[in-house]
């Protein structure tokens, strides 16, 4: 990995917050008075503001994508691997802006907020929010950084959704979507899974109807639960036995019922220190949006007719491994860009990774997007 | 489905007790005084026992298989469709023994028992059984009812670890294994699913470390997210897609954290329901007993050499959408049974019904059932 020194990290940055001061009517029905977000950028924007590349977070993902806050920081942001001088998103080229989301616990407007009207937190009061609605947000960003079209908007899993609705919504505003280990909608068992993580955290005692805060309370068991859960569907079972396999904690079988496996004690410390980290009705809102996210619902169900505004060339990759949102999810999205008469590109990469693959420096699928990224910069006139 | 008055149906069942009275050691070192398991019979025993049929429940089953309690009783025994004249399991032909292990909650010598020496239920101090000791309680049972030698032992899931069990423990007493989706151990992934089902109940503020009979609660929460996670995983992707799809409860979105979707709806009632019918302690157990299963483990983790004791043939059945324990898993199974010699049949039966299809009457897998069971009562010298 990188260190704040190193030639291929983007180094110190600085997050700063864009402030909206205009209502903004949500898709559930409900009005912001006004709302903040809070993004990093790291590269240059270029003269003709035409190399800007937006980079949308997933589940339990954030602004702080590159480089570090501080030189003491243990851990660069989440995709450090990914952005910076050289590597497949090169700051040398692009100009790459990182959001959190609204709705988000990490300084964007979210349930942690103050509600204007109410003079309190939030809390569980918080609007629900969609992808269409971040698209949105995301745009009056864009507007506010002078970026009038990205070279590409990227995202894996939710952020693929955001790159996918971005192209049906404001098909001017962007050359290249890039997909990677998403799908058109969730299947029943992705619900499925949402909804016992969620009831882990709802059915919590310290959840006090989403007023933890004001009990000076937080659902930690119910935080750790939905992590241990949604963890091990980031996994993927070949992966979970090569880097587990049947491991014991303490060398011997104890057969009792405290925890006896690695793969037990690891997911306790995932969910623990998870807990200590997000918040649980950011949780249960971004999970929410995952749940509803359909674009095709308002066509008819056609995916195929709900692609055909798009004017964006698409890149769509997806990991062997992944049951989460699985290579047959890409395919149907693959399928319909074709029958729309789209241009897209595709990659199946392959990885024992499972869905967290997306997240991870995997040679292949670092030189598919480095190559295309390439290609995005040099259509745009930039220099090899 | 049978009815009570259906030719194919067992018709009326009682069950029976069979009362051990001698300490019985287990393998996590404790002693139980003595136990109960209370079974069920269907079919007559032939005049040399050589047509008694062992069926071993899994995780969540109990001595009741097949038939009906009482006339009025709803729905017939777990295996209903199965056994009976007829069925796959023809009880014009074999004896079926079936019962409720030990440390279950369905009438068995479990946790919810008084223990002789405290004078109160044994709770959360009942001992851990491995699948070795409900082998050995079993056979205890087969010398009380007089069988030398089963014609078959037969399970699905965990009960095909106790199938594969008796063949390599106690060889000489049966002829044929029939593992239906089935493992030689779990994985890492499987595991995890486990512990965070018991981590779901172990956290519930009415699990009262396991005395939540004493103090009059129960922990209705944690057990209702493990079923919820268990049944999730017991479906298959495509199966739910089926069953489910994206259908929504009221037919129209509701954009909330409210129960949107059917699959969320039937997994609570599913939770519900299950947790007014099992044992929280019950559960910690039987998903500990399926952890610990590693037959393989005291021959150096070689399951050709744990395999290569067993004198009977074998019957590996798996589904092709059970991800659970998947075709894969089976295979091993197979290759260890071909490498160690041994007379073995498989079957991979096409099905959208994920592990669950074990219990399901598909057409193909109940042909391959009767086959290799009119096989085993033609090689015993029955008539056909």
């Amino acid at each position: 990995m990188s260190d704040l020194s190193s030639a291929d990290s983007v180094g110190l940055v600085i997050p700063e917050t864009y402030r909206h001061q205009q209502p903004f009517a949500l898709q559930c029905g409900e009005t912001l008075e006004g709302f903040e977000l809070v993004y990093e950028t790291y590269g240059e924007l270029n003269d003709q503001a035409s190399n800007a590349v937006l980079v949308c977070h997933a589940l339990s993902g954030h602004h702080h994508a590159a480089g570090f806050h501080e030189a003491a920081e243990s851990r660069p942001g989440w995709w450090d691997s990914c952005i910076g001088p050289g590597k497949p998103i090169d700051t040398r080229r692009f100009y790459v802006v990182s959001l959190n989301n609204l709705g988000g616990c990490h300084g964007s407007t979210g349930p942690r907020s103050i509600n204007p009207t109410a003079g309190t937190p939030f809390g569980p009061e918080f609007p629900l929010v969609t992808v269409s609605d971040w698209v949105r947000s995301q745009r009056l960003l864009a507007d506010h950084l002078g970026i009038q079209q990205f070279a590409a908007v990227i995202g894996g899993s939710l952020g693929g959704m955001q790159a996918m609705q971005w192209a049906i919504d404001f098909p001017d505003r962007l050359r290249a979507a890039v997909l990677i280990a998403s799908a058109a909608k969730l299947s029943a068992q992705n619900i499925a899974f949402n909804e016992i993580a969620r009831q882990a955290i709802l059915t919590d005692p310290e959840y006090h109807h989403g007023k933890y805060r004001e009990h000076g309370v937080n659902p930690d068991i119910g935080l750790m639960l939905a992590r241990m859960l949604g963890h091990v569907t980031y996994l993927s079972d070949d992966g979970m036995r090569q880097k587990f396999g049947r491991e014991l904690k303490s060398g011997d079988l104890s057969l009792g019922l405290d925890v006896e496996f690695q793969v037990e004690s690891y997911l306790h410390h995932q969910g623990r220190s998870f807990s200590k980290q997000f918040d649980a009705n950011t949780y249960l809102l971004m999970t929410r949006a995952l749940d509803y996210f359909d674009p095709a619902r308002p066509y008819e169900d056609d995916l195929v007719v709900a692609l055909s505004n798009a004017l964006c060339k698409f890149c769509v990759i997806s990991f062997t491994t992944d049951w989460r949102f699985s290579v047959k999810r890409s395919k149907e999205i693959v399928d319909a860009l074709v029958e729309a008469g789209k241009n897209v590109a595709s990659a199946v990469i392959e990885s024992d990774h499972g869905h967290d693959s997306f997240l991870l420096p995997i040679s292949r699928y670092f030189k598919v997007l480095s190559t295309y990224m390439n290609r995005l910069h040099r259509e745009a006139g930039g220099a090899c």
